[in-house]
């Protein structure tokens, strides 16, 4: 990982995602729970819904990046990769979460990361809605919601069978990875399911210990995985390994609980 | 189900109700999301939390009834039954989902019903931290929230192949039960998990088709109940009969998606 970029970069970096959360979070609220919405099916078969809000968020978000970041790279879940040739990579989901989308759910998120090659520096978890954003980058980490504005904290230690796992499951994954997880959630408190994104805002706001998901994307983590770390968690692979191009994905609370859900998701204990 | 009370109670029972959720909305906050929030095992096994929040919110709600209602009857999720002599009866249940509470989600809600033998006549689902409220009773249906206030109305009908079907499973039901709700869930297009009372609000805002329940206490169905009979939704228990006693749930948006649900909980289809 690079070190921290000038102190006028950090600020520029910021007020551009800031900027790009403000956008997306009009153009998908132009779309949520409305009567009229629906879903193109994009993979062909199977339920991969994508809709007017994910195109016009995108759009709306990659203006404001041709207008104030020319030269950085865009990776993005509706219109790919744009090169760029600043050294900075944006990382952007308009809509994480399609199927909490269509149904009502607040849930749902944008996503928004920046980075250049170790991965995400800094990334927001906005929730339109709620009216809620979740902030972590270059030593801040900070939610902005309906009842205020507050310090983001991950939660300290406690053993895995006091500890809230959330995930997509039984939505996602192999049978394999179910068998992983079924090891972490037989041993937990509290599982809960089907919270899209929100699941990593919940952990970098210190209420939840884990989020454990199969079969993600970059696009899906990037954002996530710099507003945890921002807030003090750790996320990595199910391996220990990194976690900003998806595939399996562990977020934990702090360095403890993560250790123990590894060895559980690997069968070690 | 006796007929409309006059328009003097009506507004007396509407302007209370608004006034319990007012209560609940303070007093479920105070607790929301706080770092020393923990919960008490009522139950003396299993997971069952109850917080500083369930309590003070009935206790909330009950001095606002002893002083505007007075002889009407309460039965609350928290402190039980209180007799009354009006004929009508406050149904409360102060947090319902306090598993999505403890967690941080803001899914849980403060669910409030008045009505006479028949069952509730009027509801409110409070979603406090969202700052959302919906309600339905005499004639009106309607959400109050973050984008505004709108009337309330249950989606149009649709095959069930291109529904959305919510549900607490598989957390909660018997080995019965989970394949009646299986044969639900593979006809329908999607389904979703976990949102506690907030389906009900979906449910009764379009958003959704079907919520299908088991186990429930009647202070966890009767203020959904009437919102979503009032926004023109159908909720009945899995045989078609009433379901303000709680048990097995079906609530759905309309008589067609309402029927297609039933035969096939039961087999018939």
């Amino acid at each position: 990982m690079p070190g921290l970029p000038d102190a006028a970069t950090q600020h520029e970096l910021r007020e551009t995602a800031l900027a790009l959360a403000d956008a997306a979070r009009v153009a998908t609220l132009r779309h949520f729970r409305r009567a009229d919405l629906d879903a193109d099916n994009k993979a062909g078969e199977g339920f991969d819904p994508v809709t007017a809000a994910d195109r016009e968020a995108e759009t709306a978000m990659r203006e404001i990046l041709a207008a104030r970041r020319p030269d950085d790279a865009i990776f993005g879940e509706e219109f790919g990769a744009t090169e760029g040739r600043s050294g900075w990579t944006w990382v952007l989901d308009p809509v994480d979460g399609t199927r909490g989308f269509l149904s009502g759910t607040p849930t749902w998120g944008v996503l928004i990361a920046v980075g250049r090659d170790g991965g995400p520096e800094l990334g927001v978890i906005d929730q339109p809605y709620i009216g809620e954003r979740f902030f972590g980058g270059f030593g801040a980490a900070w939610c902005d919601g309906p009842q205020g504005r507050a310090d983001l904290r991950t939660r300290p230690a406690r053993p895995l069978d006091q500890a809230i796992v959330f995930t997509t499951f039984p939505e996602v994954g192999t049978t394999d990875e179910r068998a992983g997880f079924t090891r972490v959630a037989e041993a937990a408190r509290l599982v809960r399911y089907g919270m899209d994104c929100y699941a990593y805002a919940l952990l970098a706001a210190g209420q939840i210990d884990l989020v454990i998901e199969a079969g993600l994307q970059s696009y899906d983590i990037q954002g996530p995985l710099a507003v945890i770390e921002a807030a003090g968690g750790v996320v990595t692979d199910w391996q220990g390994g990194p976690a900003h191009q998806g595939g399996r994905v562990v977020a934990a609370a702090n360095a403890q609980i993560h250790a123990d859900a590894l060895a559980r998701l690997s069968g070690r204990s």
